[in-house]
């Protein structure tokens, strides 16, 4: 198959991806070994402030605050009534809604919101091709090309145009939130039916079996998992698409918050910001994502694991351990953002511990 | 064995704790159902959420501050040179003066200092019988009776008298700490060799061999563990204790820091505040205060499972599921003050998120 070229602001975006820095990260693995604890006490914190220090590219890293930006679409395989989820399509719009709601304790009532809240980042909220007119709301960000996605167990879900649109507007999207103090981008995401499209191009990125990718998203019988799975397997069969050509893949297989998802993280790793995955969708992204630009997977952080089946192959190809298992399967960046306080608490033991010189304590390497 | 009476202090202080709300419980776990999202989708977090409401009376509990409270002893197991740790008992004093020194970055260079500054936890230090002359400083609460315990190879570690006087003086400071704002309790150690006496006092509790509970510690060497094990043998050996008698326990196994630890334990629990424990060490505590009052159960969450052996087993004993296995095995409360923001986490989501029905979306039990 031959790949058509990448629009020049896409190439020029995946281009400023780069390694991370390893003249930080080994300095950082020695300060490991000099800070006032036993070593290797803090377990996985310890490879986590590492990596930290490679995005940052310092040894003592010192990310500021934490956005998540919640990208919202629709899609055509959830247009009809409950094929493939157990909530209908009118519930993305919805949630949108509940996203940017006026309550008594600020802006928005879901999850994201309360948490975010609750660990001190801040909410974006993204139009991303949702089926409805959406409120104006200041704090709504559009960039939907189209009110959903096309079925895609009959053809390709958008055009390469379009994932195009939606990669460069996650991208701008994580500009503004850098700009607005954020070192730490955690993409979300809220659409009814989106695990349907993160199952297929996960089957076909990873060359997996789609049962072993499709799983119960929001809590699915067993008579509508059947329907997914016929569903997945049904867009698979097209051979609309081929690894090798990842954003074909993506325009074939996935969903306007996916590649609005993916574009913030190519835009967070460009910027030399950390990226945290939060589950199974966002996870779909960043497999098309490290296929455009491998060395973005220096950028990812993996939360936790959730309980979606296939998020755990997701995370094998990333290399990525997750940072818990609390059985989480809501979207929204939620896993994302609950996991934030721990990468800067990983950050801060680089920064604010003293070494065993400074403190006077004979011990460290 | 006829167990003497406890200090009316202390008879008073075990009385307080109650059991957890039902009523606000039952109500948490209907409001989890209404809530803005799948149902169960936030796993984990929204059993937390149900005792945090259960511990806090409320279907929408409102945990304010966070406060790490570090209390730090010498051990006369650890007395001479390098019997049970990696580390001499000088490095106890030592730690104690970092947790206190002036940093650029504010009070204290230590890693939970560091993990409480990035997560806005506020840290009290209690010299709870340091071998040393401490020096002076406004945020040193002291409450040594004693330079370090007796060794408990050969006799009790301490007397009942000076059990009690450190759990009320764990007590107390946690009294202080919810009167500056806390709501939420990390107890927290640091004392060489500390994890022998942890090791003797929960094989003994739990009617476990030695060798189930004895563990690397710090990151001891095989012919350190073998010493190690050996005294958690003798000392257990002696039989100067019996479960049917935990504050026997204690003084004859324990530590000061462990008797402080518990005091904060039971005092938090009285006062309706919840407590999360961070390794092995506070779980050897938990042991004897459930023991005490069964009813502190119902207070006490798992921060992480550590890596130290035996701590799964307690933890079992408990009843709780820890949030994370990021392989720590530093102590200081660290686990505890980098689980503290889930926590915190799980209760805005039943105080902040809308219902389905506030949210005008179909949906919900």
């Amino acid at each position: 198959m031959t790949v058509p070229l990448l629009s020049p602001e896409l190439a020029a975006l995946i281009a400023a991806v780069q390694p991370a820095h390893a003249g930080a990260m080994a300095a950082a693995r020695t300060r490991q070994t000099q800070l006032t604890k036993p070593l290797g006490a803090l377990g996985d914190l310890e490879d986590i402030s590492v990596r930290l220090a490679g995005v940052f590219g310092s040894d003592q890293p010192h990310p500021r605050g934490v956005a998540v930006l919640v990208a919202a679409a629709d899609h055509g395989v959830a247009a009809g009534p409950q094929l493939v989820s157990a909530y209908p399509p009118e519930v993305t719009p919805a949630m949108v809604a509940n996203f940017l709601a006026d309550t008594p304790t600020g802006l928005g009532g879901a999850a994201v919101n309360a948490i975010a809240r609750a660990v001190g980042a801040r909410v974006y909220v993204m139009d991303a091709g949702v089926n409805a007119d959406l409120p104006q709301h200041p704090a709504l960000v559009r960039a939907a090309v189209r009110r959903g996605t096309s079925d895609l167990r009959t053809g390709p879900a958008m055009s390469r145009d379009e994932a195009v649109a939606l990669i460069l507007a996650g991208a701008a999207l994580t500009r503004q939130a850098v700009q607005d103090g954020a070192d730490l981008i955690v993409p979300g995401e809220m659409g009814i039916g989106n695990t349907t499209p993160a199952a297929a191009l996960t089957a076909r990125m990873l060359g997996l079996d789609a049962a072993a990718v499709t799983g119960r998203g929001t809590g699915i019988d067993d008579a509508t998992l059947e329907r997914k799975l016929a569903a997945v397997r049904e867009a698979l069969a097209r051979g609309g698409s081929d690894s090798t050509d990842p954003l074909g893949v993506l325009a074939d297989l996935g969903g306007f918050e996916i590649a609005a998802m993916l574009g913030m993280m190519l835009q967070a790793a460009a910027l030399g910001k950390a990226v945290m995955l939060d589950g199974f969708v966002e996870g779909s992204a960043a497999l098309i994502g490290v296929a455009l630009a491998p060395a973005l997977a220096d950028a990812l952080f993996a939360a936790g694991e959730c309980a979606e089946v296939g998020h755990a192959a997701q995370l094998a190809h990333l290399n990525l351990k997750p940072m818990f298992r609390l059985g989480l399967r809501l979207g929204e960046g939620t896993g994302g953002v609950l996991a934030a306080p721990m990468l800067l608490a990983a950050a801060a033991t680089l920064r604010e511990m003293q070494t065993f010189a400074e403190a006077g304590i004979p011990g460290g390497a």
